[in-house]
């Protein structure tokens, strides 16, 4: 593919495409927007580059965002780089740097989707979320159709800073998931790059809308299944 | 921030970014309208700048209006300019100055979202709206996890106006919301700017959303959260 | 407002801006379309201006109509131009008259709107779809917020043409609904122009999605809802 | 209608319309992201013109594809042209060709629709989906209101391409069918050209999504439907 930067817009929320960190926070945020994922001032994004990772600044709006309003950090997380205008770094970013830390991550996505808040409220205490026998569960890393893939759900905290033991420990316990669901809150999720975490993001939110719209419509989806790992024909 | 007017459409609605207020009026009605909280020719916004507030005209498609068609009233409600093709101001302008008066609102949005008015549904007479145990809620003005955060709920009445007097001494009975639902109705919303207010505004949309979707599906959000306000890592 | 023709198109779905009348047969399917009403190749509009009406072909993508494909008509329903690629004329066109013809209707519109499939569904055989006590109401011409209103709901014929009488004798047995709903189908709604048609259909999409989900999540809206018609602070 | 290239672009997702094949591989492409049927990286459309077929590669952000990344296969599945970065053909090929062969499709489309999904999983095993009396019916091809019309559901495996034997099996065996759902996992669904297989899948989907929320909400839409086949005003 092209390295080029005046690719047309649309075609460009892929850091392979070229298009400058900072940017592609910003596109992204604009999307998780349009998706419900990130309204009010919540959710969030964070892509690493090289040996700089960037982040948008707290309590705003995500769908407003311009390259000028984004952070750069350091790989340990130190700031290297502030907008002028006195914005404070995303409290997310300590609960970012886990999943660049241990896990290798190139971006990480914070969302509030309400289909991942109500899948959370279904798990019981201590458990993780068990998805199984639907087909998007092939577009998460590693995943198969007839796994039963297992997400790490934590409690919430009062503040966004004091999950950061919690997701780091669900982060190192659970290393098949590339997410972790904070319940009655929302979802970490990372990937490769930025394009990947989206895609990532966009099967978890698809599973979770699934399992509660099942559950609300009193339909076991396994019920009528007969299909077995070995088929083929 | 810049404060030039020549910013992208898109990075505008906001007055911190210079835009002037009549067309943030009208670039809000649009986002309104596309969220469904103004179709038919529902729902408004009132936004004040310096001594002046501009509201739209009743009874007409807010995804339409243009500058031209916004009104401009004194801090007391007098309409100083109308414009010219003889419209009426809407009919919610005696509403919004109850917040403009007594919570020195700077933005007011009056929104028929179903999300609201189905959670309306369930509050039993006398009681306001409670909610708890939602990250979302911490997007709300003064609010955290762990509150029980309670929204007052009027009763409808067959003109728009003749709720003024239940909805100035909710707005007074009730200081630590910053919004006031009317049953089957809508509710009334405000922020300290017009960015504010629409951010309050996703809030509660989201939280009420949650509140109904929860309710129908029979999810609990509480039964499996063992969360402690002073938990921390 | 101006009857200029150089608005920006984005203001202009409305024959009081001075659009074109097959323009705006064009522009409201693809809004129609995007609002999940006109999917498949169903729905339409038909428009009338001074002595013409104005319609779309049969059997097309409903958001893809130029002003080209537009069919103009005769008062009485004669076609009196059709579009050179010989397109068929809209199915729909004998139901459109009856409201052009028995109530002066400026617009029609036919939509295949699931929320109002899904209300028809609730009426028992020969009653009328009834609603009270939800704001939106007053967005319908002539209805108010403790009214009972009652919408005529007719069953469905194997071909369109055939629900011709069912629909004209709703239309005249039925003097204050301004919509005839066709049991599993959808409606037919009328305004005084287009832009009336359009927000009679926004209330009227948003009041059946009401019933529909509040039949669904088990909620009585009226239960808690103590206000009185003649209710004034 | 015209055969001229520079017709604007919304109104040119059409062969008909002169299009190039790869450019409207891409433009329905981003059409299903925005209708949720190609999130993740799934779903996927395969367009027959003259003697080539065009489909898109595996693993990628179907809304972002250019012209340059399509595949270009004979007729009988052969790949003639592959882009040039590397890409693998994607792993719907052969379920693609399926209809190519047996149906004389002139496009097949594969969508992940969550509303599909859920009707597939209220199917007893080794039946159909079966629809009836939903005028949306008629936009599916040769079909009526009062049919009841069966689309075959097949049961998923572990890898797409073992789905090839089942999938045409169900394409032979179901001949007044144009779609064959696997359960739990999406649908393919084809049509004479590109607008009419989107057609299709806009009707199915829409037919899915009557099924699933009239089976959650409880309601029956037949029990109240008095209508007769022979019914004619």
């Amino acid at each position: 593919m092209s390295t080029s930067t005046d690719q047309p817009e649309r075609h460009a929320p892929d850091a392979a495409l070229g298009q400058r960190a900072p940017d592609l926070v910003c596109e992204l945020c604009r999307l998780f927007y349009d998706m419900g994922w990130a309204s009010g001032t919540g959710g969030g994004i964070a892509i690493r580059e090289g040996a700089t990772l960037y982040m948008a600044p707290s309590g705003v709006e995500k769908e407003k965002l311009q390259a000028s309003d984004i952070f750069e950090l350091e790989l340990d997380g130190a700031i290297r780089r502030a907008p002028q205008d006195g914005a404070r770094l995303t409290a997310c970013a300590p609960l970012f740097m886990a999943a660049f830390s241990h896990r290798n991550a190139g971006a990480v996505l914070h969302s509030h989707s309400l289909d991942v808040v109500m899948a959370s409220a279904l798990v019981p205490p201590g458990q993780p979320l068990r998805l199984t026998r639907l087909e998007m569960m092939k577009g998460l890393e590693g995943v198969g159709y007839f796994d039963v893939h297992e997400i790490p759900v934590i409690d919430n905290t009062a503040l966004e800073h004091q999950l950061r033991d919690r997701m780091e420990r669900a982060v190192i316990d659970w290393p098949k998931a590339n997410a972790v669901i904070v319940r009655n809150h929302g979802v970490y999720i990372w990937g490769r790059d930025a394009s990947h975490a989206k895609t990532q993001a966009e099967c978890l939110d698809y599973l979770c809308r699934a399992k509660v719209r099942l559950h609300a419509a009193g339909i076991d989806h396994t019920a009528n299944d007969r299909s077995q790992p070995d088929d083929a024909d």
